[in-house]
């Protein structure tokens, strides 16, 4: 049920970056589910962890395994770990562990990660059994099966690739994610891991990841649910023969903007593939005081279950929108200075419906796949974009089905 | 699709409300759109209204005119009046206007209220034609017809009703509400309508009101969309022979405990009927640091669609649960004390899954058409209730087709 069309980029090796895949049988019989990322010694690693309170053990883990320059990632799908208590982190510590037993490293150089059930203990013999598989599968060219192992609910492996010239030296950048469903990242984001082969110092690198989810997957909304193990890993091998990236290097705005672009490409690419998605909704809100104004609004709409439903029947029914603003907890807002855009037709202006809007004009524009909202509340200088999906029956038959 | 039992009881008269219907015609083609309330001289009239910032037209004239000791409420179903600027404005004066000609009052003892559809223009022109009959309709026994006049998606009229005895002279209290979709009244809720016979004077009745709509209707949400036009109005005739109910007198105790009590049934038969409902879902927050607290915890599971689907599929899915409450905004929380319970099974107990839990005691809760959801923060003294429905492929359909 993916909305508009996808790309399926030929994803690239980064050097010094390898993964490797094995079915460890968790719930998924038949496709791998376990995913093993290697990095070169020289590597940087920087992550974001979900601020969901009741997070999983491997978020807590791998929040404390960070600072000491881990050299590989473990994910597994189907089992979230998460609401297991003392057991969860004694069992993705176990992990950590194997991983550290197979390849000659230690447990607190392993980043473990979980996604799928919440609540049910961790098939830990299953793990270790398939581990030596997974290992021996690592290669530089594993980013499209390493893709497909982290899916849960999603229909499509998520992957972006971008490559760059600084100065005659290629520097690469691929990412994977996964998402589907408990989508509304807060400060991180669902599982996404992306690695580039330049050199880069781990401050920089973190602080780069922590401003590119900001504006990348912190703007995104399928439910509004924020997920126990919402991770973002953002991996530099430095084996790029391109000269290290300072803040003050000629390629940092380059280099910057490629991350923030992978970012935001992986996003996106989450809102199409949300479950139930039939629509993919971009919310602009322009003229808020500040940017978490314009994010408050912009979230209100994309939350608001009349709306999405609006969307999912292509029923241009502005009033839901109007009622959305309206609750948004905007202090003093001025009615009179509102106004509301579906694509280019002004529906809304002074507060009112507007003189020139016709229902044919506001249908025409529901009819798309892909929909933009402009709210101009008139007050400030700050836009922000919110990307959400719409609510479908298909919404309700998945997770009255699944068991996430 | 009412949720569990409903009581239909007769409504007996209140001495000094009278009420009329007639079918104006503005969506509804067969049955009762407009209703008149009128009061006697001698009442008394309490008024909360939506605190949407896009608030329609006849919430604005209804909030100037409560100052001015009404005498008489028109209602329309079938179109909200709310989005339409001045020319809203002026229509729902123009209503006032129509009823002050018919009963030699003035437009400001008129309160108006109007839901259904939002950005659509007020039919004034059918109300006027309309009108003549509700006021010849007017009678003390009409209270069925009036909580059918109300309606928008709702499929049953909600009527509530006491008596009391208050030292052998005997005080009646009648409630009608509607609401079903765009449900989460913020400090007022959606159109309920109460009315006693009691002698009580305006600013103890609405300091009554304010706190019976905190507990009750300020606790239910179906879709955590508040109206533009949610309103609740308490009326007190004065017509009874019971002594006036001040503050000092000993029977306003009974007579709070009676209004508090009206306002939560008329608030819960709102979710029983909350759009697509199947199962209406009592979640009760305890041990948290302040009712603040409390209620927000409560809010964030009542509105994760990955709980309310869980509950429409029956399914023992208490991960979800955990998630909601871990994402709520609950500042410094110790997963260790935290409590979870399905009716009464415990599920989560020190932030993990109970030793004794099994999913066969899960999930012989959730079949249940009405379940109670408990989460002991572990924290606080302060509990707090908050009611909600589960999320069906019918409130997907309702509100997909309808246009509200």
């Amino acid at each position: 049920m993916a909305v508009g069309h996808i790309n399926f980029p030929e994803m690239p090796p980064i050097a010094g970056i390898r993964l490797g895949t094995a079915n460890a049988g968790i719930k998924q019989t038949v496709r791998a589910d376990i995913l093993v990322v290697e990095m070169a010694e020289s590597a940087s690693c920087a992550a974001v962890f979900t601020q969901n309170a009741f997070c999983a053990a491997p978020v807590l883990l791998a929040r404390a395994h960070l600072p000491q320059a881990p050299r590989w990632l473990l994910i597994n799908s189907g089992n979230a770990n998460a609401g297991t208590g003392k057991q969860g982190l004694n069992d993705a510590a176990a992990c950590c562990e194997l991983v550290a037993a197979l390849t000659n490293g230690t447990a607190n150089q392993v980043l473990p990660f979980s996604t799928g059930v919440i609540g049910e203990p961790l098939a830990v013999a299953k793990i270790a059994a398939a581990l030596p598989n997974a290992i021996a599968d690592l290669s530089e060219q594993h980013w499209q099966a390493a893709a497909q192992a982290i899916m849960t609910t999603d229909t499509f492996a998520k992957t972006v690739t971008r490559e760059l010239d600084l100065d005659g030296h290629t520097v690469r950048i691929n990412g994977i994610s996964k998402g589907a469903g408990m989508i509304q990242p807060n400060m991180a984001t669902m599982l996404g891991f992306i690695a580039t082969d330049a050199k880069i110092e781990q401050p920089l690198l973190q602080s780069l990841l922590n401003q590119s989810v900001e504006q990348s997957f912190n703007r995104i909304t399928v439910d509004g649910d924020t997920s126990t193990n919402d991770a973002c890993v953002l991996m530099a091998s430095g084996c790029s023969s391109a000269p290290e990236i300072s803040v003050e290097s000629p390629h940092y705005a380059l280099f910057a903007a490629a991350i923030m672009a992978v970012c935001k490409e992986l996003a996106e690419l989450i809102i199409r593939d949300g479950e139930g998605a039939t629509k993919l909704i971009r919310i602009v809100v322009t003229e808020a005081r500040d940017e978490a104004e314009a994010v408050m609004v912009g979230k209100t709409i994309a939350h608001s279950p009349l709306v999405k439903t609006a969307f999912f029947a292509s029923d241009p029914n502005w009033g839901r929108i109007l009622a959305a603003v309206g609750r948004a907890g905007v202090e003093n807002m001025v009615l009179e200075k509102v106004a509301l855009y579906l694509g280019d037709v002004c529906i809304v202006e002074q507060g009112g419906r507007a003189a020139s809007y016709t229902e044919a004009a506001g249908q025409a524009v529901m009819n798309n796949e892909e929909i933009t909202v402009t709210v101009n509340l008139g007050r400030g200088t700050a836009t922000q974009e919110v990307l959400t999906c719409d609510f479908s029956y298909d919404y309700v038959k998945i997770n009255a089905e699944y068991r996430s």
